[in-house]
């Protein structure tokens, strides 16, 4: 079975081109988790199978390093979107990738044949506080009081189609991640737990963030958070509708389309190397 | 550049073929580094070159994850013995492998030309507690009593060209070992430190062992510590000369063989897939 690592801003995945590789689907949990096994096997944050579809272009069928399925991922999207490309499955530059039953709409910046960065309509975030969801008083937690573990912290909520909150602190270096995060996921006023941003502001146009992911901890990088944290630093007055955002793994730029109330983020994705392994489905 | 990757009780290492890849000899730690990185390269616990030799027949010149030099390492040597049999670099089943100026003799297992198991030499255990070194008033430091972080504790010295110090406990799996481990490594009765090897006899020809490495914490296994496991086995009348060291890697057999005083492990290396990766030198 032929096989690619790729990576963006440091979240790494096994892709496989679906068109051409098979693996049963019954079989697909205990491969996966033999693929994603960072010392047995191949090793990755999980595996993304890349197929044909009816409903877009291309079907981006995305697994967990534990095999359970997952629905979407920034950084996995536009390593897809990448491979698509460069390794012509397509000669488009524009063109859709449907994920967990959402359809996402990609454009890439090509040069000589390499794509050098993909922007991906990441949709519109939703504020309404039932529905990130977060329990609130008011009708969109937007700098909203919370005590966290015998702290006051103050906080904004996002979903992107899975909950954030997002705290302003004065460093993300220094911020106590690994303390205070697992305090945020679980506290009661998130029914459904959630990932929490730490963001430091160093201008209008550029912020430095940490992310606590629900259910796996820091990671190096997190899309749907980054586009989180630019939404609630316009909701905030921080910084402009167009922002970088610096994480552990790397930079993305996200800007909040004041026309479509459209999120839209745009960053690199990487080959790493084409491998194979023997694999009998 | 082409490269294998292939693990040993699930110590894992991108392995090169020195004789026909090439990587100038400056650059190596930086190439080491970003081969070993989990997320942004391809992942493992250091790299190993396997290269001409004039003192054997291959030399083994292996790298830790951070770009220093590793002298020996009984899991990555059993690979090499395998890639270089099933690659077709030899027909021999039995040769020599130079690491870190050391020679050390292979005995192979083949079937229908796949190597199936690897015995090592793995040479004379160091038993002489200056040598190891530990401090003690005994010229042996077998089953001699130790306080570490205020608890009593009974350790077995012993050098298989690196320190360990070997603990029976009632059960490996109950044992707090990321707590207790580097209370030991640190002692002061080790002048440089130590590997700790925490054991549960099973039977007289089945222990299972955890390990925790000097300057790295718990791994998956250690090959020159399930070697001191044996020989502290013997020493304090727990096991026969020959005995099945479980680790949470996988399980290796250790001989003390009682006329040469070697001591010989042998265990399985798996290769895991063949890849590609763009690198200019």
């Amino acid at each position: 079975m032929r096989f690619t690592k790729m990576q963006g801003c440091g979240n790494d995945y096994v892709y496989i081109n679906g068109f051409t590789e098979k693996v049963p689907q019954e079989k697909k949990p205990e491969f996966v988790r033999f693929a994603s096994d960072r010392h047995f096997g191949i090793g990755g944050d999980g595996v993304i199978f890349i197929n044909p579809s009816d409903e877009a272009d291309f079907e981006m069928e995305m697994y967990n390093a534990d095999g359970t399925r997952a629905e979407m991922c920034g950084n996995g999207i536009r390593c897809v979107a990448k491979y698509v490309h460069d390794k012509g499955l397509t000669d488009q530059t524009q063109f859709s990738i449907v994920s967990g039953g959402k359809v996402k709409y990609m454009d890439l910046t090509v040069e000589n044949g390499i794509t050098k960065a993909i922007r991906v309509d990441m949709g519109e975030p939703i504020l309404t506080a039932a529905e990130v969801p977060v329990v609130s008083k008011n009708e969109q937690s937007v700098d909203e009081e919370i005590v966290v573990d015998n702290e006051k912290y103050r906080m904004t909520c996002v979903s992107m189609g899975n909950p954030h909150a997002v705290v302003f602190v004065d460093s993300t270096a220094d911020f106590p991640l690994e303390q205070i995060g697992p305090h945020f996921e679980n506290h009661e006023r998130f029914p459904r737990r959630t990932n929490t941003e730490f963001v430091e502001v160093v201008s209008p146009e550029y912020v430095k963030m940490r992310v606590w992911e629900r259910g796996t901890g820091e990671t190096l990088a997190c899309g749907t958070g980054c586009c989180a944290t630019a939404a609630a630093c316009v909701l905030n007055g921080k910084t402009g509708r167009k922002v970088t955002v610096e994480v552990l793994g790397g930079a993305l730029t996200i800007e909040w389309d004041e026309k479509t109330n459209h999120i839209f983020m745009t960053g690199p994705a990487e080959f790493v190397f084409d491998g194979e392994l023997e694999y009998e489905g």
